[in-house]
This record gives C-alpha cells, structure tokens and sequence, in this order.
C-alpha cells in the first residue's frame, strides 16, 4: 500500500493589498501592468488548474480547497488562501461569488503562423464582452486555434470575457493586430459575415479559410470588408433584423468548415 | 400641397410616482401585476412603435421624440414624457441610458396551436437572460413564432431578455406551459439537442419538428428528454467542452430546418 501526502501551504486570511490587487485587475490597465488576470468560479477554474497555464493565487472556501486538493497540488508555485464566502464576495466580479477565484499570469506571446492551412476567426470590433466569449468558445469547440481581433475590440482578460469563455484561453490564442494587413497577408478564401451577400448554403465546405465577424451593430468596416473574397448570409425566414454576432459565427463554422 | 398637423401632448417632467413605478419593473411580480414591461434604446423602441402592440409610455429625450415624431403619433393612447438624460438615469436598467424607454402593455395571451405542422422550439429552465433573449432572436430569424418554457425559465419581460431579443418578442409568441405534456401533445419529431447524441449531420432537414434546448449547465432534465425522439448533437472538433445554449439553437436551426 502506498500513501501519498500532500504539502499545501495555506494562508487563512486575504490581505488588504491582496483585496485590492485582485479587484484592481478588473481594469484593463492594472491587468496590462501586472500582467495578471482573474478566473473565477469552480468549472472555470477547475479547467484552468488542469492545464499548464502559470496560476498565481488560488483564492476559494475550505470545502473547494479539501474537494480540489490535486488540483492544486499541481501548482505548487501557486498561493492559495483559504477564505470565507464573505471575504470572497469583496473580491468577486460575478453577481454572486462562486467558490473559488484564481489569478492567472497571461500566457507568453505566440507568433501568428501566416503559413498554416487551416481556419481561422477575424475579429472585426466586437464590443459586448459576453459575445467575445462565447466567440472564443466556438473557436475552441471548432478547433480553430488562432483567433485575430483588431484594437478595437474588447479585452480578452475581461472578466466577462474570461467567464463567457469558459476556458477557450486555454487553447485558443488570440492575436491584437492590424486586421487589414493580416488578411492580406493569408493567401486564403476570405468570408465576411454580412447582410445582404449570398446564401451560404450556395458555398461548399472547404480545409481552410478565414471568417471575419463584425461590430454588433455596425458590422464590418469598409477598409476589412474589403480583403474579403466572399460575402456570405445566413438566409432568413421571419422577422428579426438580424442575428446575434456569436451565434451567427457558429452558424457559418457549421455549413463552411470541414464537417 | 398637403399639410399634415401632427399634435402630440407632452409631459415636461417624470413625477416621483411614475420613475417609483418604471423602476418597480425591473422585478417580476410588479411586472406581473401591472401586466406591463419595460423596452429600452432607440433600436428596440422603433420596432416597438412600428409594431401593433400597445404602448401606455414613452420616456425619451427631446432629440429623439423630435426624430421619431411620426412613430410617437401612431400610439394616441400613449403618455409621452420628454426627460433630460440625468432623469432617464434614474430608471434605467441599461448601464448607460439609451435616448427613449418605453412602457409596454403585456400582449393578449394567444392559445397554442398544437395541430400546426411547423418549427416550434422547447427552452427547458434557460436561466441566462442574455441567453433567452438570444434563443428568441434566433427564432425569430427562422420564422419560429411559437416557443415552449417550463416555468424555470427566466422571465422574457425580464429588461435584459428584451434587450437582447431585439424585438423578437413582438413576432415570436412564448408559452410558459409543461413542457413534458405539451410535446406529448405534439406529433412531431423532437429533437432533444445533447451532448453525446447522434451527429445532426446524419439527420435530413424536415419541414416540421421541435427542438428542444436545456438549461445552461445542467441541460434536459429527464422527464423532458423523455419526450424526445432524435437525440441530436454538433460533432466537435477542437477542445471546449460544450456550446454556449443559443448558439447550439442556432446551428441546429441551420442544419435541422428546411434551406
């Protein structure tokens, strides 16, 4: 019989500074500064902890802490605290705290491989944090790995974009460049999400291209739209004007990529 | 030459009590008992008043009820109040105020058709407003104007579902019903959308069915899935473990309904 123990150094209280610190990276600046973001509740987290990501602080209640004890073995540079479900709800971004925060050092830079044969999503301003997520997850369920994001779309670190994400930082990496220049530069078939082009269902599946989405309410601007080779729809049957941004990139994921 | 007069009465000021009674909107049960909701921001607010719905208020400021004069005069019945931005401030429930809310009457309760050979679509214990909102802009998109909830779904007059249904509510009739007798009552495929089912690309679109989707973590409870008879699923190919709940409706919607 073998046993194993387990060595975790726990702190039982947060400190002022470590309050502040946690809260100020709620802010894009300090998150820049410090090069730290936060992840919180027990899913996210849990999916976090198991991959190879640098995890700073480990912040959650006792009985978090006994469930995830292997978890957290596995990060043994990480600090962990334990703390009360009040001391909890002074650091928390969501509406009601759930177990366990982490804060997490942002992954080091990846290249963008302007030479790889495969998919790719072409972030056009997208504003809404929660659509950012959920635009990362589909990425992430699609198996699209490199995701490209002009400067004016939200941050990534963004809690809400980290909670709606559900993990697809961890495998999706997400490039702040020039739009215009890096769709040039891909010697792929360029599909623009838009009104008003032609009926996707005319287009077949191909190995690789790129899918740019646009701004929530004005779409894709002019000097993007323009390294587009194709402009594709999603026919409509009733009434609404539109569809939502993230769900109408899953529908094209859908009907374009390799099934 | 025509002249056309256009006379609209117009209040200077929200009184205490009316600001007392917006604000008591946001929560259910006085939503409930006044059979009244709240719809926020000038996108909304047009489709709104392009609508045949029945509009008791407009609050807005003296730009828009300037632009939108000719909306404002298809609803006599309505109080038309112009406000400053600092008192659209005080009953908002947008982060920031959007030029124009409105005060809208709850539609006539319209029975459900359940010998119709069309798309319906079954939401079980949607908890996300943004979600709700989203599933009904989705069916709406696809011309589904009747959908199912099972009383633990949030409510759609909630401010958050109608922002983000963007009007669908207005073609899409919602049914808070039991959702485990009703779709008995229907003879129609039901597809349950699950993870582990059968690859929806295998199945053929057909001209009617219904399609059920599952609360956002927990997905179909039992007794619903019951009911079901095609077990569907979107192959996935990267790493996430799931769809966010509209977007899934969404792709569904795309492979499952007729082209």
């Amino acid at each position: 019989m073998q046993i194993t123990t387990i060595n975790i150094v726990l702190q039982y209280m947060l400190s002022k500074a470590q309050s502040k610190h946690i809260r100020s990276l709620t802010q894009q600046k300090f998150r820049e500064q410090h090069q730290q973001f936060v992840a919180e509740g027990s899913k996210i987290a849990t999916e976090w902890l198991s991959s190879n990501h640098k995890i700073l602080k480990i912040i959650a209640n006792k009985e978090w802490i006994n469930e995830s004890i292997n978890l957290i073995a596995k990060h043994p540079e990480a600090e962990v605290v334990e703390v009360t479900e009040q001391e909890l709800m002074m650091i928390t971004s969501l509406q009601t705290p759930n177990h366990v925060l982490l804060v997490v050092a942002f992954p080091s830079i990846v290249p963008f491989p302007t030479s790889a044969n495969k998919w790719y999503m072409a972030l056009d301003s997208i504003q809404d944090p929660g659509n950012m997520g959920t635009l990362l997850r589909i990425a992430d369920w699609y198996g699209i790995d490199h995701v490209l994001c002009n400067n004016h779309c939200v941050d990534i670190y963004n809690p809400k974009v980290v909670q709606s994400a559900m993990g697809a930082h961890i495998r999706v990496v997400v490039h702040y460049t020039d739009l215009e220049l890096s769709l040039k530069q891909l010697k792929l078939p360029i599909y623009a999400a838009v009104l008003g082009g032609n009926n996707v269902y005319d287009f077949g599946r191909t190995d690789s291209g790129v899918l740019i989405i646009g701004n929530e309410s004005k779409g894709i601007s002019d000097t993007v739209l323009a390294t587009a080779t194709h402009l594709v729809t999603i026919p409509r049957k009733g009434g609404a004007e539109s569809l939502n941004a993230a769900v109408s990139a899953g529908i094209f994921c859908a009907l374009l990529l390799p099934q």
